[in-house]
């Protein structure tokens, strides 16, 4: 199948990419906006300039699309856009106002209109995830801080918020609204260090999950390295995600990351 | 009646001080730890020497007790406690492990158990908090903010969190967990100059009430001209806090604060 890869920043794309090619599919690769790194043969393509893009798509005969990776906002005032950009300029900029979530989901319905389909990149690349497992072992203390994690996300997705958040010892230390899971462990790492000294001990999780309104096709939660050392450095005990829930963003370097931060990342089924 | 003033850093000690003063009644103020500014004819008394602060309130004969202003994290490295120091010491770090709220509760515990009763200064203090009302006015879509703001705080409250939150356009911005308001508040501006240059129209709101389990004997929700400064650069509307659920640090200086960078205040009933 011949599939267009939309592509943000940071690594996920080429991920996604070569997984594609690996499972024998034939890949139209695409950069959104200013999105780094560049993927092989790929055609650059300003977010403000979406009727070129779509012409592109249609005439490599890409109707299925995967949007991957980080979304650069925008500088409104720098736009320069082409016939078809200014008729969606205003959906934009009103996605834009509604956060990362807006522009990702204003952004898909952009190509929904134009006939294209979005698919969710799980589907069709499986090893982007890991099944239910575990890699190290929560204790007790974990197991009883991931639970009341999992109850609060599970609640917290009724208001259609609430991806990740930090237990510590039976008490929510923090919780992700806008500003996105590295700045909440940024955090927890800055409560932590004001605390008499450095915990000796790591203690607490972080529990990441998709809430129940999440659009698994373009706003896929991930973790990677930088998530594993920001647990680290936050002083916590390791991760808990749910299954089908998440993608895992350099597995190799993931996996050893989790190892030598000595932390537990517990890869829990839906219930 | 006699009360001993157990104060915290910050302007609030001073103002219950001379509130407690007004109303008659006679104070035995008594500094915590390195807490500033000092009060008048205060007794300095850090958190490791408690077995002295009792011994002193005793001498006065003040049985009830007032908890207020911001307690300072003790280096626990540092403490050099006294005989009843030893024996609370555990307490104290278990407190400590639990987050500021922890601490309050360790103290206030271990006063009770010798016998105080720690008072709500609202309740001898009413003109600490606002009554119901409006300094100026919320629209519709603040409204709608605050309507999603204050349902959110009540869920979050059967999980024991969740004092504020910011909501605008109808979007979750920030939840406050363990970093406490300003933090939250800094947060969110820092979002809001990330986005397409600084909003030109200030909106979102900031809604902050008690949870259920919240101990107003020493834990009373805070407001003040900081926290006006903190909404106006997080471009925000307003404020939206519940009667009875909170006090006023510094009234005059709040209301010009509230004027001057013009926002609304709209303390509601709890309903």
């Amino acid at each position: 199948m011949r599939i267009g890869l939309l592509a943000g920043s940071g690594s996920l794309p080429r991920q996604v990419h070569d997984a594609l090619l690996n499972e024998g599919h034939e890949v139209v690769p695409v950069m959104l906006g200013d999105a780094q790194p560049i993927l092989p043969d790929a055609t650059i393509c300003p977010l403000d300039r979406p009727g070129r893009l779509i012409r592109h798509l249609r005439a490599k005969g890409a109707t299925k699309l995967i949007m991957i990776g980080r979304l650069e906002r925008p500088i409104v005032s720098t736009l320069r856009p082409d016939l078809k950009g200014w008729r969606i300029l205003p959906k934009i900029i009103k996605g834009l106002r509604q956060g990362d979530d807006g522009l990702l989901r204003a952004v898909a319905q952009i190509f929904e209109d134009e006939g294209f389909e979005i698919i969710n990149p799980l589907a069709y690349v499986p090893n982007l995830s890991l099944a239910a497992g575990s890699f190290g072992v929560p204790n007790v203390a974990h197991l009883e801080d991931i639970n009341r994690g999992w109850a609060l996300l599970d609640d917290l997705s009724s208001h259609d918020i609430g991806q990740a958040c930090v237990v510590r010892a039976g008490n929510v230390i923090a919780i992700e609204a806008a500003e996105g899971t590295d700045a909440m462990l940024e955090r927890v790492a800055d409560l932590s260090d004001g605390r008499s000294g450095r915990q000796r001990q790591p203690s607490g999780v972080l529990v990441k999950k998709p809430k129940s309104a999440q659009d698994m096709r373009f706003d896929l939660p991930a973790i990677g390295p930088r998530t594993m050392e920001l647990v680290a450095q936050a002083g916590l005990a390791g991760i808990c995600v749910a299954a089908d829930g998440f993608v895992l963003a350099e597995p190799e370097a993931s996996k050893k990351a989790v190892a030598e931060y000595d932390l537990f990342l517990l890869i829990r089924d839906h219930s």
